[in-house]
């Protein structure tokens, strides 16, 4: 099976660096991760998520990438789904290497949101949900999500404060990332006296406006081999589209394109939710953390917000130990390849302070828009 | 190897139609194209080429499509390399069948432009292109192509008549083409005495600004063996990059994402240039058919010409029989798949009256912006 060999991101923040200078950061340091070392001009073919908010280059936006990396003439494209563009842009370098026409691939992801005007980066988040119900009645994200928070908490009682809990652990991570916006604690009076962004949802359960880039190179088995002793297996690959409207699901309180990728990524890699010892999940709002535990059988299904309390007060480390998009930041279309930095770190055990201990497993948990798209990626040392 | 089993196009032109209705449109016309009847539920990938010119959705607009398509669930995302969109929609379809990790996988593409103003479609346009010295100096495509014409007129004697010449041709192959925007033939005098639109390319040796959606369905070996007795296979497919402003490059007439896409596809292949029956060529403008000529070794390096001339005298069906870009229209990210509907109909011997005779072995070739990205694929039935 392919395996990541090397993997890095730049910091995530708001960076007053170029598109295109944040992609070379991580490009460079992704290649310097790679054990023995790696000739970039033995990648053979690119795929770069970024959907395109900023960065003054829409059309070809991959090329212009792939062209500043010195990857001259390599073939590239732009994968996009939303938020979940570079979990896609990793499925499809996975399936490269699969297919046997190639050896090595590139899967990255770039995004440059903070040098837009605050009506535009309104504009470009919005225009990744629907457009045709939601957005002309003025549903922002935080306002669907917002639904699912509170349907959530008529159906199973969850709290403001489980909520909140979600908050509070995934900024303490953050804390200990050089790499997240925010490296800072937060406790849950804060979180809960901040102010309504979208009722219920506070500020501090909302996800931060980010510049950064992301990236991972796959290989195949032989390669993979040649280049390093400690490869990180891709072991379990799943995804599955949604509609775009919540209106039309059945429920408000389960992803079925998170379901069905979680079940698909499982069933290949042969493993449990139980078998996971560290998971990067997509935190874009608190909600959608507790929604992810349970529709990846991490916890029943309404009991995501108790469990959710559990875990901060045992082995909170499990869930988005770099903090999530909730603190190391959601550069959109970097933020999958992002997690699947964060986890090549952890199964190598170069996590620093936030290793978790013996990570064996890894999961990888990347959603576009309010759940139309989800990729799942389950990485084995 | 893959095959196509099925593949069909919406018209293409100024169309009322919503880019939902244009994309369902040729997605319920491609399923139907497949001999034996096809399940959509079967499709476990879509890739869909869109540039995001118009249409309402940006963000996850790939998503948008499968759901009103009715493909439930299914994994996608959005492929964007400018104007070569679906050619690498096309590719990624075929890898994911390769990869053996699915049996049917649908290439798409979709663009919807005319719903724009005039003002947004040129700078809609003009992202694709370099927008950091190009764009900010005024050069537009058109004008992008007409220094690369200019160029060629310089260092190789070529005339405005070969220039028009192609237009001639392709206006004659769209005249025969009911899903073609232009359906009408033009002299040479009447492309020569159009207005200037870029020294020295006129309005005839332009495309037109065009709506439109094509869709291809790929399968493996054994389930396109179930599903048709006359498939078309992928023998040969070629994918390369170069710099986005032509600046960059060593010579300006000469794509070499063009020649490099061509060289890996006729090589898988095991063909070359005088194999080929039919070409479906990107020409966006008509010096860029002339380009495509030299740089996929129809006509040696400068001869493009006088080449041009000789088809239009002879065999001149053999290149763009549907009209190409020029009269069949260039709805961006429905270019490449629709190159591959024209392909899929030839070689099967289904094009009317617009048949290349014996048709065997088909070319494809599809360029984003000025030639940063480049797709070439090789089909045989």
């Amino acid at each position: 099976m392919p395996a990541v060999v090397g993997a890095a991101q730049s910091p995530f923040g708001d960076r007053p660096e170029t598109l295109k200078r944040l992609f070379v950061e991580a490009f460079e340091a992704a290649v310097s991760s790679v054990d023995e070392g790696l000739d970039p001009a033995r990648i053979e073919e690119a795929y770069v998520g970024n959907l395109g908010v900023g960065g003054g280059q829409l059309g070809n936006v991959a090329a212009l990438m792939t062209e500043v990396a010195g990857l001259e003439g390599v073939s590239v494209r732009r994968v996009e789904d939303a938020c979940a563009s570079s979990g896609f842009a990793f499925r499809d370098a996975v399936r490269a290497v699969e297919s046997g026409g190639c050896d090595l691939t590139l899967a990255a992801g770039a995004e440059k949101m903070n040098d837009l005007e605050r009506v535009h980066q309104r504009y470009w988040l919005g225009v990744s949900g629907d457009m045709e119900w939601e957005r002309t009645a003025g549903a922002t994200f935080a306002g669907t999500y917002a639904l699912m928070a509170a349907r959530h908490m008529a159906d199973h009682g969850t709290t403001p404060e489980q909520l909140a809990t979600v908050a509070v652990k995934n900024h303490d991570h953050g804390a200990d990332n050089p790499k997240a916006q925010f490296q800072k604690r937060v406790d849950l009076e804060t979180v809960l006296d901040s102010f309504v962004v979208a009722d219920p949802l506070h500020l501090y359960d909302c996800c931060p406006t980010t510049d950064g880039a992301a990236c991972a190179i796959v290989a195949s088995d032989a390669v993979a081999d040649e280049l390093t002793d400690t490869p990180v297996r891709v072991a379990g690959a799943g995804a599955a589209s949604d509609t775009l409207a919540l209106h039309d699901r059945d429920s408000l309180t389960r992803l079925d394109a998170t379901t069905d990728a979680g079940e698909q990524a499982f069933k290949q890699a042969g493993l449990s939710p139980t078998d996971v010892d560290v998971a990067e999940l997509h935190d874009c709002f608190t909600i959608a953390e507790i929604l992810a535990l349970e529709d990846l059988g991490f916890s029943a299904k309404g009991e995501g917000g108790p469990f959710v309390e559990e875990v901060w007060e045992g082995d909170h480390l499990r869930f988005n130990p770099s903090g999530g998009l909730k603190a190391k930041g959601h550069p959109l279309g970097a933020t999958g390849a992002g997690q699947i930095v964060e986890l090549f770190d952890q199964l190598r055990g170069d996590a620093g302070p936030r290793q978790v201990d013996d990570a064996e497993v890894g999961l990888a948990h990347n959603v576009g828009g309010s759940g139309a798209t989800c990729t799942v990626h389950v990485l084995t040392r």
